[in-house]
């Protein structure tokens, strides 16, 4: 069972504040390159959204013609919020379902095997413990040689024990204190609340769970600002500079 | 052209005196793993090994059963190493060949398109300025479904523009100052000499760079010891377990 700290009173409120829950994909730095690496067209998909909280995403390939698109998040407080601005939008809840569920663990329908044209999941897959057995569920449930395109913390952001920005005394330059790298496993850290808990795994981890799974690599992307956006958000390059936040990839079921 | 500090007196020396000079592919902690990206049988292989060092993957490849194996390097002080090693080696110079060559920019025979079963590359490719160059010419000469296995200074290892590990003056313990990851170009570090370059990438340039090239991505490790390695050589765990020094890759020509 996963940590559900978004059905939590102090966590949602804080969550509810940042920029991505308020102004949705716009409002998330890495949503223009997540866009280079989704299919061009997504007319007629049959689309999975895996940890789709309030729902932007969702909608989002709705509005650019999927046939239909299935989210699923644990957390009742996104879903109700996701099912809230999807009965105020143009289209209202035509072609969307929503379902409530753990993602550790779960069971995709036998019927879905193969019905999919694509998977997407936003920063969901560092909170299970178990993410072979998730790889293998969105495997059989694509269509041979549909896209899962996903995005996680970043392996350098999630493994310090220590997280967070540092300053040098000596040259005054911003680091990030790298350590526990190899050592995979829970991280307690303090992002919005006390004991937010997320699971910290290698690039060679990730990489090999779905090369293992029968995925081909077909987009990989350390976030970072392009000049454009560096100029207009000069904290990002501050931020990310040192170190990449988010990994944004592309795999293809074989 | 490429730095050919090899040829230099003192760090040439240095190098001399490692472990993986003294005692070749068993003196490099990270062959074992390699050997796992590695074709199982190569026998009638043609092989490039670019960077080839004192040729210790060339005879090895050799003996293994390869048709030929062709090593290329730029110090003439590695290549007499090599050259000398192989008179005096079983087989002699049966089978292989050697050029110097600087990696940076070279223009591999027309003639041999599509004729390498297999390239291989140790710690050479962060030297280069122009790596979608040298890819580009590897993709050329091996043949459709052949793969080029290589290490690289991992780009963590690369990234800090101060490297070395802290030791953390509240708890103790070790860590990695990582800066300037996402500046990437020239490093100039200390490593047996002063003075020593190299090219600092992302893990998102190094994928890209052979997936555009139209190679598809079949192995990914970054050493670590495993257990059994852990007890001989309680020091690699030390030094690598806060962040990872060698990356590990096979792709494959599609």
């Amino acid at each position: 069972m996963s940590q559900n700290i978004y059905d939590t009173a102090e966590f949602f409120e804080n969550y509810s504040q940042l920029d991505r829950s308020q102004h949705g994909l716009d409002g998330a730095p890495e949503w223009p390159r997540i866009q280079t690496l989704l299919p061009p067209d997504l007319t007629g998909f049959r689309i999975l959204d895996l940890g789709c909280g309030f729902g932007w995403f969702t909608r989002w390939a709705r509005d650019r013609g999927a046939a239909h698109v299935h989210g699923i998040d644990l957390s009742a407080n996104m879903l109700a919020g996701a099912r809230e601005r999807t009965a105020a939008s143009a289209l209202g809840s035509e072609r969307i379902s929503y379902q409530r569920a753990d993602l550790e663990g779960i069971q995709l329908p036998e019927a879905d095997a193969g019905a999919y044209d694509l998977a997407y999941s936003s920063l969901a897959l560092h909170y299970l413990v178990d993410l072979p057995a998730l790889i293998a569920q969105v495997h059989r449930v694509l269509k041979p040689g549909a896209r899962f395109v996903f995005t996680i913390e970043h392996p350098i952001w999630t493994a310090p024990s220590r997280p967070g920005r540092r300053v040098d005394p000596d040259t005054g330059s911003q680091y990030w204190p790298l350590d526990e790298y190899q050592a995979e496993g829970l991280r307690v850290t303090s992002w919005l609340v006390e004991g937010f808990r997320k699971q910290h795994r290698t690039m060679t981890t990730y990489v090999n769970a779905f090369l293992d799974a029968g995925f081909e690599i077909t987009g990989f992307n350390e976030w970072y600002p392009n000049e454009e956006e560096a100029k207009l958000y000069p904290g990002w390059v501050v931020s990310e500079r040192i170190k990449p936040t988010f990994l944004l990839m592309s795999v293809k079921k074989k």
